[in-house]
Parts: structure tokens; C-alpha cells; sequence
């Protein structure tokens, strides 16, 4: 399988170096950030796009940022790292992850001892993040793979893939995994409308990967379903409070669609996409702009003046999720909120096609907040 | 409101004239179409599409080939034109109403007594079908306006309007009805992937005629619904058997999510839209070529050799449909087939809000089918 990093850091030039998503298909263009204007318009336009890939960006951008900084001075130097965080958190509000990437470093740099203390720690906070992602992406994939039947047909919306993260993918690195266990999956990825992240990202890696992929209009999903073709479904998610799945618009329509024919609908997202603090009525979903709907490329697709409206992303109830492939195994909703800060974590622990074992372990959120996730 | 008509026969020239709806919403271009070839590719190129104007241009169709044949002889010139039908009602064999138009027109041909006859009754047959087509329409919006509640927001998909027929429409006729009578209806159209027929044209008809529209992409539905800000669902139908709705593809993912919200979901459609001799089963569903999809305008959307899925239509079943709003009345589902050439068509008549009477009435269906629709 190909390894291209969809976010890296390069060590001889002092930059990031990203692949920008919105030439593909048809051009894979590497592009080298050295400012964090030039992240946030990548993170705004969805150069760089996924929950997990904006947490790196996130933790990268603090590093550029500090890098970058022509700051001696210790406490200007954390200033200006500090501004830079905070607009580039503005891009993408409903992304959680973005924001816990960026928090990390920042946490990490204001023990420093000098501004180089700040450069060397935030790099370093940085890489760890990339670097852990990707061990992430791995352990997601191996408990979710035993979920997946020997031969199976499974539904995915917008890209929770290698392009969404550094590498090997949430969602689409179960189905790797599972792949490369010998099980026989077909994959069937909705386009996503309106910037087609499945027809043009995940139809894009999953082919590189010598995957069955077949793509289909969104709303072409329930009529499949009905039809018997689709076994189950796996998406990534934006942001998971304790109430409801965040994720690309759409994801909650294929929820409602699965439960009405009774096919599993599994989320794959590590553990940094919870925050458990929240409900879904804390969460403002962003609205993207008009020209995004009403044109595509060259091509006119709404008369002038015509209303547009543009949400990101929906909430997906957590009553219409089966499960969550998380890094640390399988769990099953209900989540529920523990503010001791010695909470613990209950999950489910998956082996094989089932769940087969049930044990509390302690597991401190990434977000830095304790949490309880009983059994369901 | 704009009375264009989106299909005609031009006396002048003896030629159809229609709006070729492909390059809508940025150009109104009309074309004279003189020959049935031309004709046959308006309607594979869906320049001419919606169920009802499918009808007029097959009837239009069969008037072009006997106007233009230089036959003089009656057997020579019946063989043409049926040769000229046959290819004609190829061209979208899952439209019911394409193939409706050309037989009733053929069979009326039939009874010529020379070519010049052929000629006459070919024309008449065929503005009569026209002008049907019109009043049929404005009876379906009669009834059907009825059903909305004096301020409501309703979701539509594809387009069920004024250029789908003659003029007017029927899922939108139902909505300048329900304006006309001075109700404040919001529309909520859905784009429709992959050819937009929502964005470009039921929201370009919809904001020349005042009314207010607003474009989502198809699967932000669920989540309006979900949020409480779609109140019914009215779509058009391409062909409704004894036990489904086949419209749009989309179509069942809307019915399946209102189903799931508890909001009323109507197929606004004529009696020639019934093919009720036939079962969900019989019906071979149109696929759609590759680059519909994997392009839009120049812009590639999906990575070249990976598979394209692109079904034209998709089946909803009956038990989904609250009713279907016909030029009769409003009828709801099931419904069955009576051999009887003297059935009786049950049907509920509506008036206002609710349905106030049923009564028994004897209907012959336009396909020449008779048929028992009993009350549900």
C-alpha cells in the first residue's frame, strides 16, 4: 500500500508539507507551508480536511508558528505562538480536533524554559501528535476489522481515510485492516456533495489501494440498502459529545436509512473526537459559504439570487449509532459524563465478529477531561 | 406568474419548440426541433425531461414523423411513423408516459384514410394531449393545495414543475396553487444529484414565479426534517405501479427519512403516470452513463477507472406514500388492479385540509387499462 503522509513536517526546509486535497482526483500536488496565514487558508478551503489530520495541522501550525517567530524573548515569543493559535482555531469551529491538537503543543510550550526551549518542545509535542496518530489509525483498524464479515459490502460517506489523518485512515483503515486480514470488501463510497470527499478522496486512496470501490450519488444509499447491497456502514466523525455523532452532512441521513432497514452503522474516530462536556445543543454547526452548492467548477448549478443553505455537517443521535471503533477497542452508546478526575472508562472490547469481553479500565481522554463510558 | 411553455408545436414552421432545459438556470435557450431524431436526443440529453412532458414530446414525436415523411402512400407512411415511435420510445424505456403519448397517438393514426388524414389527426391527437396535459395540471394543484397547512415549508426533490410539463407542474403545481389561494409556502428543493434538475430548475421556476426556495444538497433532508423545519414532502413520479412510486433517484431516501420523522410524504402525479397492470418487479430501472457523475461540466470528480453506480430512478414502496394528489382527486394507497373493463376507480376526494368524502366513481385510467383503485 502507498505511503504518502498526507501531513509531514520537513526537517531540511523548517516546514509543513501537506497534500492539497482540493486538486484531487486529478493532481496530487504536495504543497510546503511556511506560515500559519497560509495553514489556515489551506485548513478554510479544505486543503487539509478530516478530524484527525486537523488535529495535526493544528499542532503542526503551533510549531510553525513558534519556528517561523523572529521572538527572543520568551514571553513575546509565547505571545505571538498564542495569536497565531487562536486564529487558526477560528477556521473550522465545529472541528474538535483542530482545536485539541492545537491546545496540546500550547500546553506543552508554556513550561519552556527560553524561546528555543518553545521551538524545540513545540516541534517535538508536534511530531509526537503525527506520529501517535498514525498508531491511532492502526489500533482503530485492527479492533474494527473483526467487526467486518468475510466478505461484505460496506457504506461509507465523505473521506474518514489516509487523507483524513496522517495516514492509513479511520473508517477506510478498518476496511484496510480488514483487507489485509484476506476478507473480501467492496466498498461503496457516497460522493458527499457538495466538495465530493468520497468520489474525489476516498474512491481516490482506496483504488491507489487496489480496493473494490464503487461510487454512487448520496442519495442513492437507501435505495442500495433496500436492495440488499449493502452490508453495513462505517463513518468517521467530527466531533462525538454525549448525545450525538458529529460528522460531514449526510452521515445522518445514512443513520436513519441503515436503522430503518436494520443494517450496523459504526462510527470509527479515536478518542481525541470525543468531548463528552458537551451536548449536542453546546454545538454550533458551521455554514459554508453559497458558491460551494451553486457552482461547481465553471458550471452555474443554482439561478442567482436563489437561497442556499450550506451546513457542514449534522448530528447523528447516538441511539442510531451500533457502535464506536475507538483506538482503545469497540463501545457501545449510551457515553455518559464523569466529572471525578479519577473517573473511569468502561468499554467493550471487541475480538473476532463480536463483542466478547467487557472491562473498566482508565483511560484519560485526550481532551485532558475524565469521562465515563459505561457499557451500553 | 410566466407562462412559457417548455413544449409546443409551432404552426409557422410545423416543428416542436422546447426549452432545452441542460443549459438552465444560466441560459432560457429555446430550440425548434424538426426532425425526430433531434427529438430522440432531447430526450436521452434530458433537454426535455419530466414524466408529463415526456408525454407531449412522444405525442409531439409521432405528429413530427407524419408531418415530415414525404410518404404518400397510407401503409408506407403508418410504417414510417410506427418505425419513428419505436425508436422514440426507446430512448427512456422506464418513462411510462413517453411510450402513453406515442400510443395514443398511434393508435388514433390508425383509423386514417390517407396519408394527409395520418397528417391531421396525428397533429390534433397531439395538442389535445398538450392541452390535457395543462388542465390535468391545474386539477392536480386544486386538489392538492388542500393539503398544505396555510404557512408550511415543503420539500421537494428533482423537478415536478412547470418544465416537467407543459407548464404549471405537478408536485409545484400543487404549489403555486396553494400560493395562488394566497398560503405562505416556503419550498425547501433538494439539488439532486447528478444533474440538478432541482437546483437549476425547480428553483430557477420557482424564484421567477416569487415563490421563496432554498437549495440543500439531497442528503441535508434528514437533518432539516430532523430539526423540525420541513413540514411534507411532495415529489413528482415517473411511473407508479401496484406497489411503488419510481421517481428521481433520492426519492425513497426522502420517503424512508419522513417516514422516520412522522412528516407526510405526497406524490403529486396524473393517471397516466399509473401503469398499475404492472408490479415493482416488472420494472427494469434506467442506469445512466459513468461521466454523469464522475464529471460536472469540466471539473473531475472521480478518479478515472473506478466504477460508477448511476441508477435514474429508485422504487418507493406504497407503504411510504401517504397519497398521491391526482387531477381526480387524492387518492391514498393501496392499489389494486381490476381486470373488469367496467372497474370502478375508488377514490378519496379531498376538500381543505382533510379528506371530507370518499365515493366510488368510474375512471378510465389513460393507458386504456381498467383499474380498481379501492380507499386504504
Amino acid at each position: 500500500m502507498k505511503t504518502d503522509m498526507t501531513i509531514d513536517w520537513d526537517d531540511d526546509e523548517s516546514c509543513i508539507v501537506f497534500i492539497d486535497q482540493t486538486l484531487l482526483p486529478g493532481d496530487c500536488r504536495t504543497v510546503r507551508c511556511r506560515d500559519t496565514d497560509r495553514l489556515a487558508r489551506a485548513v478554510m478551503r479544505l486543503e487539509i480536511r478530516g478530524a484527525p489530520a486537523l488535529g495535526v495541522a493544528g499542532a503542526y501550525g503551533v510549531a510553525l508558528a513558534a519556528v517561523t517567530s523572529r521572538q527572543e524573548d520568551l514571553a513575546d515569543l509565547l505571545q505571538e505562538v498564542a495569536s497565531a493559535a487562536e486564529s487558526l482555531k477560528k477556521t473550522r469551529p465545529t472541528a474538535v480536533n483542530l482545536a485539541w491538537g492545537i491546545d496540546r503543543v500550547m500546553e506543552r510550550v508554556r513550561g519552556a524554559q527560553d524561546a528555543g526551549d518553545v521551538r524545540r518542545i513545540a516541534l517535538a509535542e508536534a511530531k509526537a501528535i503525527a506520529a501517535e496518530d498514525l498508531e491511532t489509525c492502526l489500533a482503530i483498524g485492527r479492533h474494527g476489522a473483526g467487526l467486518l464479515p468475510d466478505r461484505c459490502t460496506v457504506l461509507t460517506h465523505c473521506n474518514a481515510g489516509a487523507l483524513a489523518c496522517t495516514a492509513w485512515g479511520t473508517a477506510l483503515g478498518v476496511i484496510r485492516s480488514a483487507a489485509g486480514m484476506g476478507k473480501e470488501v467492496r466498498v461503496v463510497a457516497c460522493e458527499t456533495r457538495p466538495l465530493h470527499q468520497g468520489s474525489r478522496l476516498t474512491a481516490w486512496e482506496l483504488s491507489r489501494d487496489g480496493v473494490d470501490v464503487t461510487v454512487i450519488t448520496d442519495s442513492s444509499s437507501a435505495a442500495m440498502m433496500r436492495e440488499g447491497e449493502i452490508d453495513l456502514v462505517i463513518t468517521g466523525a467530527d466531533r462525538i459529545t454525549r448525545d450525538a455523532v458529529f460528522n460531514k452532512i449526510g452521515t445522518y441521513m445514512h443513520a436513519v436509512c441503515a436503522h430503518h432497514h436494520g443494517i450496523p452503522f459504526y462510527v470509527a474516530a479515536p478518542f481525541s473526537t470525543f468531548d463528552l462536556s458537551e451536548g449536542e445543543r453546546d454545538v454550533v454547526i458551521e455554514m459554508r459559504g453559497r458558491d460551494e452548492i451553486a457552482f461547481c467548477g465553471e458550471k452555474q448549478l443554482v439561478p442567482d439570487g436563489v437561497e442556499v443553505r450550506n451546513p457542514a455537517f449534522d448530528a447523528t443521535p447516538l441511539s442510531l449509532v451500533t457502535a464506536v471503533i475507538t483506538e482503545e477497542g469497540v463501545i457501545s452508546p449510551p457515553f455518559t459524563h464523569h466529572t471525578s478526575p479519577e473517573g473511569e472508562v468502561f468499554k467493550h472490547v471487541t475480538s473476532g465478529d463480536s463483542v466478547t469481553a467487557r472491562r473498566p479500565v482508565t483511560h484519560r481522554l485526550k481532551t485532558g477531561v475524565h469521562h465515563t463510558l459505561p457499557s451500553g
